[in-house]
């Protein structure tokens, strides 16, 4: 292992696995004894798999791996799309036995594990994250799945993976809108439920937006054993894991309104936590510096701090009303009762969240 | 209740789930508790509906029950066709605590279990079966999926249901090849680990072609009862499941090759049982009155004795080389080594299983 790495386990009885996380793994981990048959196929797509194909195919010795390249982008993470996995799969005559392999970000990611949770009613799965937001958000918590054109991730299943292999010098390849998008997802952790690790985001946002190893590593793991607490606790989401969807109400709606992909989820999710945060103060939650210290972090990461010109309150409370954490009708929202502590809730006058919603958006239907 | 009429209980702990079986349950028993929230989508299909959706709708008092009606028919169990039920899903805005109701025979219980197990990654369902094939096979295991053009049921997840209903009123509506399709897998239980069961349907094979309706309670009981057991030991098939297979392998290469649902799925696994039968005849495993008694009594049940005219040997070795019990390239078969002990071996000269083709295979390649 190099310098610079660190293990997390995930603990969840008997489908506990390890989080590797460290500069330069792909390649020099060897990931075959996480392999249970003689066969993989590692799905990727067609950006990644230039980059990094080689090298985690090399990551297997001793086992026969087949590639599947899919197209790249939020918009072909559907049945079509996913079907070309089954394709291969059934083409190459792979069986139950098999072990499918997730290289991208988290497109890939909840495909593939879906994939895997559907082929043959469920084989073995490994994640091999390469953007920040798939590192910290997928990795923990077993959730697969696709889009539907009436929803995102309507459509999916809890399939925990064999193992996570994070390096970090993947995100030295990354697009510039993917970093922020990423930090946006890891700042999250902070003001859900680590007021520290807030502080220590606020402190060292620099070194992470110029990938310093140390302080990436550092930042993965404590994302992932944030995440990792909150599941242990609530693997299948009665309760406290809705605590995650911080920002993802509001940022759903951009997402479908854009249309997939136009907006990167993790920006969609920083405007979302913002807008958030902006309604726990107008509860009184918050106060006028909470509120300020949540625009600062978001904007030292470099996120947008406003929703689309052109989408009205209307449009915010037309799609938000399909939201999955709705309760017999009733909109739910993650708020924050403090920087550092969150709290899911109906219970807000509507006027209010219409206040956060008219500030937001320039434009009145 | 009626007068004919049990309850099984097939016991997985905090997911065990009562089978209510008798004469006239549909429209009499009140399925509403078992329904966690305040809503339900029946999902059945066109040949159904006119005849019990109303019934089945008035079954869950105190609800408020949506339906969707999908085609009728094998070649539907896709996942075009799936998809019309997230589109019902969201189209009417169920959120995860819906209950989806499969009524129907196995096509539409298999669609309807995978969707509840997809939507929203995992609501509740019920399910009403009303052919005697879907009573005696889907009503216990937790199976559901779709097809692949490349294979049969390779898409799907396991999910068990909340209460399984079963009328035997409803076989009176059933096209005439239903019932003997029925029968095979009523046969099939005790062909495989209920000897005294297979002696009950010898002496009452008659009863059950005429409907007689305590007769069928008996056989759907003993046979659920009997998959239970087999599933209780073993829930995600690792080992002793396997065994519900019978006949299924050689079934499975009959349907594909006659294109899913010209051949009902009980018919083909009546051949495929004769087809293993014999193939464990010739191993030495049964005697010729052994597989005498297995000719007549799928003889007595009205199902087909032969595989299509034009199938060859090859059709079956290529066909059969794709099933999910195979084991890294190798063929597993179901045999008997004794009528009523099954055994899953892919122990077995190859010489002997190209003897059975031969012997059942009238044209050569």
């Amino acid at each position: 292992m190099p310098d610079v790495a660190r293990t997390l386990t995930v603990d969840l009885g008997d489908r506990s696995y390890p989080i590797l996380i460290g500069q330069g793994l792909l390649g020099s981990a060897d990931l075959s004894s996480y392999v249970k048959g003689d066969r993989a196929l590692i799905v990727t797509n067609e950006t990644v798999a230039p980059l990094y194909l080689e090298r985690a195919t090399g990551s297997f010795p001793g086992k026969a791996v087949d590639s599947v390249v899919l197209p790249d982008g939020e918009r072909y993470k559907n049945w079509e799309t996913l079907n070309l996995i089954f394709d291969a799969l059934l083409e190459k005559r792979h069986t139950r036995k098999t072990t499918l392999v997730a290289l991208g970000g988290g497109v890939i990611g909840d495909m593939t594990g879906f994939a895997a949770a559907c082929y043959q009613r469920g084989v073995q799965f490994i994640q091999i994250p390469t953007t920040l937001l798939s590192q910290v958000d997928s990795s923990v918590g077993g959730k697969t799945g696709i889009n539907h054109p009436l929803g995102k991730n309507m459509i999916g299943a809890f399939h925990q993976p064999e193992v996570v292999l994070i390096d970090t010098d993947t995100q030295g390849s990354l697009p510039p809108r993917e970093l922020p998008a990423g930090l946006a997802e890891v700042i999250k952790y902070g003001l859900i439920r680590e007021p520290a690790f807030l502080e220590w985001l606020e402190d060292n946002m620099a070194a992470l937006r110029s990938l310093d190893a140390v302080a990436m590593v550092e930042a993965i793991y404590r994302s992932c054993a944030c995440k990792a607490d909150v599941v242990a606790v609530d693997e299948k989401e009665g309760g406290l894991r809705a605590i995650l969807n911080l920002g993802h109400t509001f940022g759903h709606a951009i997402e479908t309104f854009t249309g997939y992909g136009t907006w990167l989820h993790g920006e969609a999710v920083g405007t979302g936590m913002l807008m958030a945060a902006d309604l726990s103060c107008r509860l009184g939650y918050l106060s006028a510096d909470d509120l300020e210290r949540v625009v600062r972090v978001l904007q030292s990461a470099g996120l947008p701090l406003e929703p689309p010109a052109d989408m009205t309150p209307e449009d915010f409370l037309r799609l938000m009303a399909v939201d999955k954490k709705n309760v017999d009708g009733a909109l739910r929202l993650v708020l924050l009762e403090s920087l550092g502590k969150a709290v899911v809730t109906s219970d807000f006058p509507t006027q209010k969240l219409e206040e956060t919603l008219a500030r937001f958006c320039s434009r009145v239907s």
